[in-house]
């Protein structure tokens, strides 16, 4: 597993770092850290230029991981088509038709391959046992992923230790995409037709069954986001999750819109929300 | 003079406005805020998306205003052809070479016209009677105008107000552009060829007959800048400084480079250092 520094730059009294490595599809041990997982159309440098999660990392003591969103150059027809679909456009999935099921799987590299990548090459620096992770954006599944997670890696896996409670933050996710359009688009060109596979990516549906440790869920959520009403009800989610006795605070912040402005406002809030729990 | 709004984000309680404006050069009046000029190739975003300013400035009140570096499609012959002269290379200085006297004036914009325009546009956002005045990079001589400032306000124009004592604060400035290879090309470049007129940009000659305010300056520099040996110099300033009974506080940072990981580590301070005296 090889593994190439590409860029460093002190910050903050630490370092930021971007590493580029091949994906192979590996088992994994527990790895300690903060995951952040991007939005649409990103790469993994929007929130390392304009997150600001360096400094609030570094007063905490913890490793931000924030890896890029899709896979590159598969050379699939069409995947350079589409802003919300393909390259740039990975939703966190593991795909299961033909086109798209060999790279496209973006759920177990984040849960998988990539911990096993971190602790393989930086098991000296990312210590502690344990690990959190948190998203922006609409535009992706990571809330899905983050709700999956437990029940992921709790029983398939067996081999990372997570927080109890386990946290989970985002900023102005898609949580109910098997309802809105980019969600329909990307489930059905990833998954096929089956409204029953759509669910296992569906933070409203998940969360109904969710059986992991405690949760302990914040997001935030700007009210002049240009996606609020079409792509992201959060609204949708507070029910669910009411129903199901999950904690969330849910926070709308007026007037903010789904951009980085709005994100890097809150990030030293999410970037505290994780470290009460990982540095207990 | 008309301004016009081309973007608006709300962040960290505040909001991120870009405005675009013709420039007319016109008279000023006072104008309470902190600029901020940035470097070479850089536009105003730069700053406005890495740097960091905005949580900091909304801590203490202030408005950051960020001009954009240089002339823009002046259609001057060669002015797209280096990175380090002309387009995004504005140097702030008052051009004299005919080729570029017409539209090179940013020291005259920076210095009176944008204040005029913020003063128009603003006049009730922008409050206070004090302003002060900062900046990044090697690649400008944005310290050299720091330090002309006073002068050139206070006895030429004698409208606008300045804090005392005088707060200036750099990152990574060139401090003795006459004796750097991108300090005398753009010099000579927009100034011709008497080395008389080029000391009138240069921070260590002007430091020696400074005679305007007390000066209160907090420079940051990283160890591992690329450019600290062949373009920088502090030694230099620190010496011209001390011979002049100037107040300057030096840090040298240890492993930083030259980048906006460096600039918006030490943004806080920086923004604090201001705020100290704009907000007494």
């Amino acid at each position: 597993m090889s593994i190439k520094e590409v860029a460093s730059n002190r910050s903050f009294g630490g370092w930021q770092k971007v590493y580029q490595h091949e994906s192979l599809g590996a088992e994994i041990k527990k790895c300690p850290a903060l995951y952040y997982l991007s939005g649409l159309t990103c790469t993994e440098q929007n929130v390392v230029t304009k997150g600001g999660t360096q400094g609030p990392a570094a007063k905490n003591g913890i490793v931000v991981i924030t890896p890029d969103t899709s896979p590159r150059g598969c050379n699939i027809e069409g995947e350079n088509d589409s802003y919300d679909f393909g390259s740039g456009a990975g939703f966190y999935v593991n795909a299961t038709e033909d086109k798209w099921k060999t790279n496209y799987r973006m759920f177990a590299y984040v849960t998988k391959e990539l911990p096993q990548v971190i602790r393989a090459n930086f098991g000296d620096k990312v210590d502690g046992d344990k690990m959190s992770i948190f998203g922006h954006s609409t535009k992706l599944y990571n809330f899905t992923l983050l709700i999956s997670l437990p029940s992921s890696f709790k029983t398939s896996l067996k081999c990372l230790v997570w927080t109890s409670p386990l946290i989970i933050s985002a900023f102005a996710p898609i949580t109910n995409p098997i309802q809105c359009p980019w969600g329909q688009k990307a489930l059905k060109g990833y998954l096929g037709d089956n409204i029953e596979d759509h669910k296992e990516y569906d933070s409203c549906e998940l969360v109904k069954k969710y059986k992991g440790p405690v949760l302990d869920i914040l997001i935030d959520q700007g009210t002049n986001d240009e996606f609020l009403k079409r792509e992201l009800f959060p609204d949708h989610f507070q029910t669910a999750c009411a129903d199901a006795g999950v904690k969330l605070n849910l926070r709308l912040q007026e007037g903010y819109d789904h951009s980085y402005y709005f994100m890097s406002s809150f990030m030293e809030d999410h970037i505290n929300h994780h470290a009460k729990y990982l540095n207990a």
